[in-house]
């Protein structure tokens, strides 16, 4: 019987974001299904930068949604981000590894079959549009996400 | 048979607070069980802020006690809280969408049947009275949680 | 059938170290069977501050292990660490309780028979050597994590 792994992503820093996607592609790669269901400041992660609106948005929903980071590279690191400066000697430090991008693995997740789930709640409150977000996430309810959660093998928040 | 979901709530952040809280009351309304535990800064949460005392505390105990917040309006964010900017422009945000308080979660929690416990370690350490706390809160161990986790379908660390 | 706990430790903060300690010893105590794979800053936790080495490392990769907290005690806190004045209180406060220190934590961890691994992306981007580690440490990767991780009754990423 196939394994099942939900990670909820509230969390949108870089580093908690690189984590979660390394898992959820080594997961893949070991044939257990996998759904992440951003909610939260891990919504920033999903984000599709060409496609920022201001359309049918509240003054504050516009400035909330320019004020923060569209899509995997502008996260910033949990800690030691030093405006930008730590974030940048780990993006060395990676590459000097020839590790892959977090662009790189979020779209492995996508490639290989990662449920993706926004939070109802979250983009009501944050007034992000669905059609802002990369094509693969399907907004859901906290319910839907419990649902999916309680079936799984493992569940981790990040 | 009935499903069990145990949160152990170390954060002591608002927007954490609600995510933990959002998913308590959604898992009680499916008739899940669920248990959350507080320890550390999650504390911070179940503080009666109307109960704060200084009878038998220890001198940092008292100055502990009066600068970190009491009860789920004085929590900050966990990021952009900009002195407390960011934080109103969050609640602006939710109250344009009709979105409940934290308080408001906090208490559908305790009317639905939330399972309430406190970490005896950190009250010990952090100086809390049980009496300072919601009333619905027990004091227990490590022990006694991980009892209570390992018996559930799911396990978070907020 | 006994029972088996993995705990993903990402964070290197001197809180979340503690909490995840404290339910390791707690869980050894019950006879459950307890996994700790360390990631990213959850490295910092397990370095040997007698065994920093500069060999065979970049000039980023030195760097890093100079900057970075060298074992349990130089973690910070995840909140109100203030400079080290936060944590110092902390620790005076842990100490009026006669609560153990951190380290007595991991060395009781380590004596109980915890599995402690390392993430083997982790070390290679950070420059981490095996024997920089307590010996304790086996390298792995996120692909063995998940195998066990999948296999265990709980799962906590912290």
């Amino acid at each position: 019987m196939s394994k099942k792994m939900n990670i909820l992503m509230f969390s949108g820093d870089f580093d908690k974001a690189l984590a979660a996607l390394v898992l959820a592609n080594s997961a893949r790669e070991l044939e257990v299904e996998v759904t992440m269901f951003f909610a939260f400041w891990g919504l920033f992660l999903v984000r599709d930068p060409e496609k920022v609106t201001s359309d049918d948005k509240t003054a504050y929903e516009k400035m909330f949604g320019m004020m923060t980071p569209k899509g995997p590279e502008e996260l910033p690191l949990s800690r030691m981000n030093m405006a930008g400066l730590g974030k940048q000697m780990l993006l060395d430090m990676m590459e000097d590894d020839k590790t892959p991008s977090l662009t790189d693995f979020l779209n492995g997740a996508r490639k290989k079959g990662v449920k993706f789930y926004g939070c109802k709640l979250s983009v009501d409150v944050m007034g992000f549009k669905e059609d802002e977000l990369i094509p693969e996430v399907k907004i859901i309810t906290a319910k839907e996400y419990l649902g999916d959660a309680l079936a799984s093998d493992m569940q981790l928040f990040i």
